[in-house]
């Protein structure tokens, strides 16, 4: 079987995904990366010139598939937090990759930042509108806070469960902390002039029960 | 110079903890730690058994001064977030530590569970008292968000500055951003009743002004 350049672009890309995700970016192997995906090495540095451009790659594509999957924030924050939490448990590969590359590059920019940075613009401007204001530092703060809410559950699953106990791995733990996350950031994004009455009441979370 | 055992111990600790750090529990090499420390390998291997034990030992002791620094959750619960801010801010390694466990375990369970589980339970049952209710799996949920909001900018700082732009390193950036988590904080844990009024005001979030 012959395959042409772009298959093997994207069979190298997806073998170094996987190797990425499981080792990072210093414990990946790019010999592993080459026989996974089932073409000689020397082509690796031929398409993406150096492991670290390799790996640059792999997040580009991993984050191009996370905007496709999750869209932009919309009027409804604690269902665009729902949809993030979603997102991380049924790709993971995202926020073990970021969590490698922020562990390795210590001081070191973001690789491929400019790229990245305008995704992200794009989603502050969408919370802006959703906030029915502009784009601001308060408001790149708060898009910060909603990927954290969702995410970090899943970012240091050890955490989760030291906390949960036992019952983390449950379907009703699941539950919990999905409409925990949720009405947490309903709760803090509510318009002050909201907060009376029965709206506030129907959001409050069950703690308070 | 001579050291006795409890000297040689700490120092090891002291060690390995700098070594997990920058290295993780794959990457850190016992090689390394032994040398740091100026002590013959095999006396890791006699204090610890092995390098996931030392590994172990060396978040426990992470932990012990995370505690003993931070204290447990009080009834100003905006107040407790800054704490935790403030603590990976000046604290960076325990926030790594947990990283590189969590990437490195996946699905393996924690490191000295029992242990650190109790921590948190201690940690659950403080926050229950703030929040004038039980223990319960809502209020565990609660905790972990309330750890993340605090520690979220610390754990992917290549995706703060990606959201934040370069802006990110600096003091007013920081000032924003610690402000930003107290109040989002706060503004989710007000009690319903009290979230009309001049108080909902007070605690609103500039990107609302």
């Amino acid at each position: 079987m012959v395959w042409n350049s772009v298959d093997t672009r994207q069979r190298l890309l997806d073998s170094a995904r996987e190797e990425f995700t499981d080792r990072g970016l210093e414990g990946a192997r790019v010999d592993s990366i080459a026989a996974r995906a089932g073409v000689n090495k020397e082509r690796i540095y031929g398409h993406f010139g150096s492991k670290d451009e390799l790996f640059q790659a792999v997040v580009a594509d991993a984050l191009d598939e996370h905007v496709a999957a999750l869209g932009l924030p919309t009027e409804d924050l604690g269902e665009y937090v729902g949809r993030i939490y979603d997102f991380h448990v049924t790709h993971p590969q995202l926020l073990r990759l970021m969590q490698w590359e922020s562990l390795s590059l210590r001081a070191q920019p973001p690789l491929g930042e400019d790229r990245r940075a305008a995704h992200y613009a794009e989603k502050v401007a969408a919370l802006a509108t959703a906030l029915d204001t502009q784009p601001s530092l308060d408001v790149a703060a708060t898009l910060i806070t909603l990927i954290g809410l969702a995410a970090w559950p899943h970012t240091l699953p050890h955490l989760t469960r030291l906390v949960l106990g036992p019952e983390a791995d449950t379907d009703n733990a699941h539950c919990v902390l999905r409409a925990h996350v949720i009405d947490f950031a309903r709760r803090a994004l509510l318009p002050a002039t909201s907060q009376s009455g029965s709206a506030a009441r129907e959001t409050a979370p069950s703690t308070r029960n």
